[in-house]
């Protein structure tokens, strides 16, 4: 018996990027895809690499598909999940939003970043669903808040480290690398390839919405309220994110301690992958697959560790992080459909 | 009870990607990749996207893989598979010779577009790997000569029109461009990343030996001898080969009339398809897949036809396609492994 | 005492690189740049490479503009300079339109592959700006149909085979490949960086509007109708155009006799560089450049040559040429504001 | 009467640009381009962009060329430069070193980064060429440390932070991009194209030689002695660096406040262009130019300054700033051949 999906908001990099997980996933038969911009079109129309497939794009009617479905992800602009979501329809099926509007616990903190919320009351039994660190939490909840790309890396590179007092915590310096399907498939001048082809920039600088869910996550790891920079860098790739991260040691520290702080919580995880010692992440080694990579180094001089990590924006920042989140919630083995080695060069 | 495989030659480019596509595939095991440049190092370490796994990088011992394997795979540049391979090697294991030494039938044309040619009795034997078109042939052959990535593009693309008849067989040109990967992992100034990017040029003109290797298949499927231009450009893509082919019309044809040829031969091809009137392939749709899209029109100022094939050269021009034959070999399913959608963009 | 300029249409790429050129030019003074998008908005915010400039983006008068100035140029879409256009602003000032409404002296053909023409007095005195062909008529004219880019690349190619008779005039096939600024700035989701980056495909296959604008010069220049293919590619490069000819040899003919054929017309020519024998263009070296360099071979198997242009899209393709022609319409050297090596790599 | 130059090292990219300056320069005459890999090979061979040129590459002999030259570049890699420069060789013409050999004052420091230092004696008079900071010293000196790529977007983005005491010296971290360019034209795989496109990388991570370099200037403008973080990564484009800066405020501090203390040291730099409030440089405005862009916030959450600087690596970062001392050198107006709108898009 496959589970059954519905995909909200299905024909954006995201939307797409999970559906397409999701037709290769082993145990899903996707029910239904919609979307604003392109109901009643043919899927592949849209997306020709889907030409083998033959979904057609439905208007959305989440009521009905909350019946038929045993699993809803949504893949909308921020507020318009927290609309759409009751107890009620938890009860009839689960929920995960690869959107903003179920991540952040405290309300004041989402809506002076964001807009209002809807749904307050379902907020409080949301869980955000990093798998690594919240697995138990996931695999009995309803509703998972999925992951922000930039979060997903920079949470997962710091967390040993800010978990196990290596570094002040208030000296975390975030300065993160993206490539341009983060922004989406909206069309804008600023995303145009002239525009963005052959340049780099930083952007939304000390002001990017995914700072206080960095913040909040790394927060309740220490048990302190952190504060910290988070820079987002726009870089012309499709897809990836490297996050570099600072943060000044609270004693001196020697590699090997690092490490086993790192190895004490990711030691037994399957999709991150410590580098070697001298060895760093690149983007393109974990393009196309949910794994998370990390290295780092301690700058004696500075008395500083620099960590790094490298994801997939549209994987393990998004499609792929919602699918092992899927995994969890329905009692199956965590990898399935994302347990490969993924291609290079692409 | 799984296959047993090794890849001779698997550091390079298209011996990686045939590793990758074999550790994702539900019915083989590889016991052994060789490599010349890397014996003895982790492969991980040579390709940090298999981080996950733990093979390690051998000398080849060519006779005694053939002992323990049921299929060996070459991915050597020319005049290096035709030294290995004997009648004996073939009693014991099966050949998928990912390079141009069993290409060509004709060993005079080999010989003066490559170079001496060492095992002429095992050649004869040797069925061109290109699934769609000698499907049946594969299936109960030794050895495959995979056939060449532009190859691959433009007889697909071509092969209708001319077993057909539809076209003049003396009037066909393939204007083809390529991604880099497909001049492989050598070190040469010619691809540095700023000589490659942000230009295009074409090279090796009426000269690229993949010339004879398209005029012998297509004189196969028209019994006449063809003599046609093919001109090779580099493009700055990873991945990815576009061959647009002009053909002049022998009599007024309609738009339905030649779909009708294509679909003769392709309708129930799982790996080829065929786009929509109006509707042209752009490789981004097919990349990181064994599909093969292909469209066309007819120019009537002219009286030419122009049809476009895309393919992602790694794949179904190389290791994908190799991995099609294996499952032909070996009574698979021939879609097994191969059988997913793309990711987009990527 | 400088000649005095106006751009309308300044804020499309090829309006701005027209803009730049001219800011460069030492015997040019701008006086005032028009933009129905950004009137009333600083140059340098919608261009901030213009950041040490002050220009101010105006309201369109281009009566006002006819008193003041000696040149206008328009770079505006097709059938909007022919509404503007007429005799009576002739004869205040000069005129120079990037666009198509001036280049096709056939109303027929202009009208059934654009739209109706509104000034079909003034087009019989429009001159083709490609100055390499039509220098001494340029010099005494009003009105210069500044060519388009593909064209510009193709004529320039093709001119010598076709003038001097070497080629068939029914055999001519261009496949040509264009960077996407040859796009403009318009917003659009097919120009997206996503969805350009890492693919290639053709585009208006047989039915491009600058398939007309080669045929009607390549028809002046040997006295015949000539019907041609032109297939367009997009491929993922900021600037550069590389146009691959191929016709059929109506005699037997030396490498030679084809070089001597083309030093004929272009030997004395600075901005066109033909390459040595066996060395083909680059677009890489032009980018940047009004240059456009030119290769070819004969090809004996087929009896066909293959002869390649390469052209930056945005310099000799539009704003650069139409500098080279007002440089002859002024009366200066030709090759003033245009006579530098060109960056490399860029 | 032209100033008499000769380029050292003419054959990498950074040698290459500055040929090309010197090239376009109005008061300039090259007298001889040496290259160890190409002597006697023409450079428009070597670099087709200089195909209207006719320079040859010829063997070293500096001796000889400080008889007959003004001013002698050197393009070399560390340690060569000071092998050949002697006190009496600068008694017969000035020279500008782009490499690393004059631009430490610290013996001990640039051998324990680099490898023996081989003219003390001539280090002691050297001039570190940042002409925005030490254009008086500049002037009559005879020999010049022309400065690093990302040393010169570091000091000059960080410079009046420093200078007036605004951040706090110890809190000093740089996350600077970098295009590929920047890694030169010698072949590796690690600079192929397709393991650097569709990527990104931080390298030689806290142990980059620009550290020191960045850490005696910053040094020199407060007094105190400086230890920072720099992070170089590699991003896939041709040409550009973007440096991200972060630094504590020493106190509570207004933009205006620290606009006022960029103004004061940069207000009439026309080659530094500072960015309106709320806006921030992008590589791509710089590009092909001699311009440094720099852009600033204050994030009032966690009392820190984020300043972002942008250069062209190959033009400021190395010829262009080349050319610009030698300006100064020879009384010239500072921006003489460095004094146009670069392109865009390009």
């Amino acid at each position: 018996m496959k589970i059954k999906a519905a995909v909200i908001g299905a024909t954006g990099y995201a939307g797409s990027e999970l559906v397409r997980l999701l037709e290769n996933h082993p145990n899903i038969k996707t029910e239904a895809l919609t979307s604003k911009s392109y109901a009643g079109k043919s899927y592949k129309e849209v997306y020709p690499n889907f030409s083998a497939t033959d979904y057609i794009c439905e208007e959305e009617d989440i009521e009905k598909l909350s019946e038929s479905c045993d699993v809803i992800f949504l893949a909308l602009p921020h507020g318009e999940a927290s609309k759409r979501i009751s107890p009620a329809l938890l009860n009839k099926c689960k929920v995960i939003d690869l959107g903003a509007d179920f991540r952040l616990q405290d309300i004041d903190v989402y809506e002076s970043w964001y807009c209002e919320h809807y749904s307050k009351d379902v907020l409080k039994e949301a869980v955000y669903g990093l798998c690594e660190i919240n697995r138990e939490k996931i695999k009995t909840s309803r509703i998972i808040g999925n992951p922000g790309c930039y979060t997903t890396c920079s949470i997962l590179t710091l967390y040993p480290l800010v978990k196990e007092g290596i570094i002040d915590e208030n000296s975390i310096i975030i300065d993160a690398k993206s490539g341009v399907s983060g922004a989406g498939r909206g069309v804008s001048l600023s995303n145009l390839y002239c525009e963005v082809n052959e340049s780099v920039k930083a952007y939304k600088i000390a002001s990017h919405r995914h700072t206080p869910e960095i913040e909040e996550q790394l927060s309740y790891a220490c048990g302190k309220k952190i504060v910290l920079n988070f820079t987002p860098h726009l870089i012309p790739i499709n897809r990836g994110i490297l996050a570099t991260c600072y943060g000044n040691l609270k004693a001196k520290t020697t590699y090997e301690e690092v490490r086993a702080a790192y190895e004490k919580y990711y030691k037994d995880e399957y999709f991150i992958r410590l580098c070697n010692k001298g060895a760093f992440p690149e983007t393109r080694f974990v393009k196309g697959s949910n794994f998370t990579d990390i290295g780092f180094t301690i700058d004696e001089r500075t008395n500083r560790i620099i960590a790094i990590g490298a994801i997939d924006n549209l994987f393990k920042g998004a499609a792929g992080q919602a699918v092992q989140n899927m995994n969890l919630l329905f009692g199956l083995d965590e990898k399935t459909g994302l347990d490969f080695v993924p291609p290079f060069p692409i």
